[in-house]
């Protein structure tokens, strides 16, 4: 690990895996949009990602232990993207860029995701978490819990914050 | 604003900022280590900054109004550079991907630090925050408090930090 790292700093490490254009963006995409597929996430990305660049990063992502990629069990044929443990806690980290985005950058378009986000706190955050658990890891995230929230509260979280974006995204047309 | 954005979501808008291998290695050295001058953003970096890109990212965050570089009264010939507000403001987001690497990748070293900054919680920012207000923009941080906190307290955020992080950093040797 050493010899691999510029220095050991829990900070400097994660800018080394998400310091560039386009990775946070792809795991936004999939945490946010839940675009499993390689060419949702190619033809979807509001930014125009390159294949290249997707591929790639992609893979750097597999490599981190961020995502995995496995067989589409409803399409054989198709490669099909998931969040691991480590990526769905990535989502704290997005809601903070998001929350600082907002405030210093004034951007106005995303204003409801960014509101979103914001207004539902850590409870929100902790529901959301909780669905991608389901979504991705297949599981329910809290075994010690034995009882689970109902259907209509755990896709209370997914459904304010995916509406919430694709209403702004919307805006742009 | 429009054109010079791949998009205008606040996540991108803030990727586009901070999507690099360097920039928030220096504001991470600004506000932890107090490293106000170039010369020791330079010869202090633990990562080993080369002399253009720091100049090149200080003049990229001084454009995007994280930071400003002023005449250091108490050396006339330095130029000194102080965190706006809104480079203050990016606390939560260091927080966050520290927070983060540390759980995923299970660095050792840094463990104080991310230790100290994850069991103060909201409180501790808020203190560290305050004092980052009152060192770099020179102003108490809330006007509408009559009282202010006692010295003590308000040098135990930044004691606390700075001491983890050293500490921390020492063991390197």
């Amino acid at each position: 690990m050493h010899k691999d790292h510029r220095s050991e700093c829990v900070i400097n490490l994660t800018v080394e895996i998400f310091g560039d254009q386009w990775s946070l963006l792809v795991i936004r995409d999939i945490i946010f949009m839940n675009r499993r597929h390689f060419r949702e996430l190619l033809t979807k990305s509001v930014e125009g990602i390159a294949s290249n660049i997707l591929a790639d990063r992609l893979q750097r992502l597999v490599e981190q232990g961020i995502i995995v990629k496995s067989q589409d069990p409803s399409h054989k044929q198709k490669a099909i993207y998931s969040l691991t443990e480590r990526g769905i806690e990535l989502l704290p980290l997005l809601m903070e860029m998001a929350a600082w985005g907002q405030k210093c950058l004034l951007a106005s378009r995303l204003r409801g995701l960014a509101q979103v986000l914001q207004e539902g706190g850590p409870k929100l955050r902790a529901e959301f978490m909780s669905e991608l658990r389901e979504t991705h890891l297949g599981k329910s995230s809290s075994p010690k819990k034995t009882r689970r929230p109902t259907k209509s509260t755990r896709i209370l979280a997914v459904q304010k914050i995916r509406g919430a974006y694709e209403k702004a995204l919307a805006k742009r047309k």
